[in-house]
């Protein structure tokens, strides 16, 4: 995180301009970018007949393009495709503890992209966005994992959505008193939170004449947090 | 987190069963209240202007209902006040690695209510919901910090959201590869993932004689995980 908040003037659309704490906006795409590429999921909010709705689910970034997968069958994937969605990313860096109730808040980098979702029907760029979708999140995975058949990719729905139309809100740094609370004796500060890998856990089944490879070494993990 | 998946039968509407990966589904109150008081952040969807949108805020529980708290001018808060909106939590337990492309996956345990936003306008209430928000972050800081005045009482707006409409989801153990793949050499299991509190940040105003309190202490933080 850069700490301090762009304010480059590449906004797409008035719908996305941050419109609370404007100074926290972020209209960079390195930034937006970033942010979307460091989370592991995001909630993507549609309608449903006439209710909004939001679900998690794992997204990947190839280039401006974002892809979405699920199954044949699932649900929000017809709710979502050709219809007009937002997907979320927020990333949590800190609770922020001010003297007062009021002035606490939290560190954060948030990303939120508007569009509409189109479905991928071509079979190449729907296997490719499979890959895409394991290698931001295990980079090195599609490598070693077996490749989708067939019947898997037809089994698999996929969406794609622009980003044309995003942006991101970053908060960072300490606590924001009001100077007439500065003298009252209550701890202030940040304490920093991070989605940490534990060692990681080999299932039941497997074999153990197979190590563990070099892409899932915790150093390699970790190394997603510390991208920027 | 239980790992087995619990069926009590307690849906109180068609829309909030789960329909992909039924089995996943939990509708226990019990499982859906921890889900929700463990997470830090919600993500709330809702309709602007005929677009699905969804933001990132913090959210706290009280018996059955959550409260949500923003700014006076907040849009979001316009748009949801008096609407149906959609609250999600998603707690990422770990990255699930099958031997397939295809069978990889996520743990986690998620949480969607639906329901009608509702404003709070009773000071008393108000005041009530505020501290929630503080104490369900950190427990004990809303006696420690500074009670909001009713400047502040009136510069903020809190929404209630009932816990009629809900339903939790959970993965959680290893991958699941079909019997046809398990011959493969390749390294399957769980990277478990923690979002992990670092040690206490102070702020650089902070007097140097003001200690850390012991609500603040990192086993105290890492309680908050371990509770279930």
């Amino acid at each position: 995180m850069t700490g301090s908040v762009d304010r480059m003037a590449r906004v797409a659309s008035e719908r996305m301009q941050v419109r609370r704490h404007p100074e926290r906006g972020v209209y960079s795409p390195q930034v937006i970018e970033a942010i979307l590429d460091e989370a592991y999921i995001c909630h993507v909010g549609f309608i449903a007949e006439g209710q909004p709705m939001v679900l998690p689910t794992v997204h990947a970034r190839e280039g401006r393009t974002i892809y979405l997968h699920g199954a044949a069958a699932n649900a929000m994937f017809s709710a979502c495709a050709g219809h007009d969605i937002c997907l979320t990313v927020t990333i949590l860096d800190g609770l922020v503890l001010a003297r007062s109730v009021y002035d606490h808040s939290m560190n954060y980098r948030s990303v939120v992209v508007v569009g509409r979702a189109e479905e991928v029907s071509d079979p190449e760029e729907k296997r490719r966005a499979l890959r895409v979708l394991v290698d931001r999140v295990v980079e090195g995975r599609a490598e070693d994992a077996r490749e989708p058949n067939e019947n898997e990719v037809r089994a698999t729905r996929v969406l794609r959505l622009g980003l044309d139309e995003a942006s991101a809100k970053v908060r960072s740094g300490p606590p924001s008193d009001s100077e007439t609370d500065l003298h009252l004796p209550v701890w202030a500060g940040v304490i920093p939170l991070r989605l940490a890998p534990d060692a990681p856990v080999p299932a039941p089944d497997l074999p153990a004449d197979i190590p563990l490879p070099d892409y899932l070494a915790p150093e390699r993990l970790l190394r997603r947090q510390a991208r920027d």
